[in-house]
């Protein structure tokens, strides 16, 4: 079937939101950890994480208009820091109930189960049930003119991750972890491996980098 | 394990490409369609889809820096409109190659025998065997000033799916479409659903949306 966007711009607003959110394909699940001046934690679901570079190693990901309020950009603002904390099969639904509107002095750690960890290496919280898990500094915000949205740029200056995690080429295994994909706005997917390619050249057939079926 | 920022910029770049493309999740897998002004076609593979919003329905993709030449770039600052859609799991390999560099004048289509389809809708060329494909118009285009790296940003012009890909929520059903997901640079995985949950609300339990038991 064919959607022109004529039949977009028709469509009611929620059906709307459920049918462009999932046409973009499967995204990052991850929980964003800030801290505002007072000290206090904050926890958001985020689902637009987007990898930027890795030398710098640059991660970005889509903040909403800053028209109202806005603890999770806030806080990175004020302090210049956050944690991504990968979400795993264990704790979906506790990630999720992290976007309901809780009052403004209500951390979502509290409302949710989920536990702040601490480091000395930064002042926002870490996810201690995630297994893969990382910091950031502030390094840049653009202004999306075309719907007021914006995206927040940091710098990865700590990873924490199982010991196993890591392959040979440095990979992170995220299947062995744990992490999950998300769809649309409310739908959690597990994940099994297909395949893993060797680096494409003009001419030369693909190989594929397993060892072992799969 | 943790990996200090120290330590991460000491790796060999092969390695650090490895790990901090795949720090930042499981992505959507894509293929982006484009004609330049000679009408010839260009496809090329990528992971960084992300969305920005539904009214206007806006996606946007990180294209490296324009130091170089960049056929998709270049094609969609001419032309204005391009096409994406989902890899799923019969292509894989077809769409993994077509990221080996091809001479200026080879179309991706015919090195790897992806089937361009055209449309009265749009001059960029879909590809044929996707199951899930839209159209989009050139909108806004952003330079990230860390990296060097842009942000181009379409809005949504046409979409076409499957005839039974949309449930009465108006959400696309990817995983019944064969929609894949990437992690890394290389790694291809397949999904299974864990759950589907509410609107997240204060002090209220989530519900699971799914009809029947997975």
């Amino acid at each position: 079937m064919i959607i022109t966007a004529q039949q977009l711009s028709r469509l009611d607003s929620r059906t709307r939101i459920n049918t462009i959110n999932s046409l973009s394909g499967f995204k990052s699940a991850s929980l964003i950890g800030t801290v505002n001046e007072q000290g206090g934690y904050n926890l958001a679901i985020i689902s637009s994480i987007v990898h930027l570079g890795a030398d710098p190693a640059l991660v970005g990901f889509i903040a909403r208009p800053h028209t109202t309020r806005r603890d999770t950009l806030e806080n990175i603002l004020a302090t210049g820091v956050y944690t991504i904390n990968h979400i795993h099969e264990g704790i979906i639904a506790q990630a999720h109930q992290t976007s309901a509107r809780y009052d403004a002095g209500i951390s979502e750690f509290d409302a949710t189960g989920l536990t702040p960890l601490i480091t000395d290496h930064s002042a926002a919280p870490y996810v201690k049930e995630s297994h893969i898990r990382y910091s950031l500094r502030f390094v840049e915000k653009l202004d999306i003119a075309a719907n007021g949205t914006h995206m927040i740029i940091g710098e990865v200056s700590e990873v924490q991750l199982p010991d196993d995690s890591l392959d040979a080429s440095g990979k992170i295994d995220l299947e062995a972890a744990g992490t999950v994909a998300i769809s649309g706005l409310d739908h959690y997917h597990s994940t099994r491996t297909l395949n893993r390619f060797s680096y494409a050249k003009p001419d030369q057939p693909l190989c594929s980098l397993l060892t072992e079926p799969v």
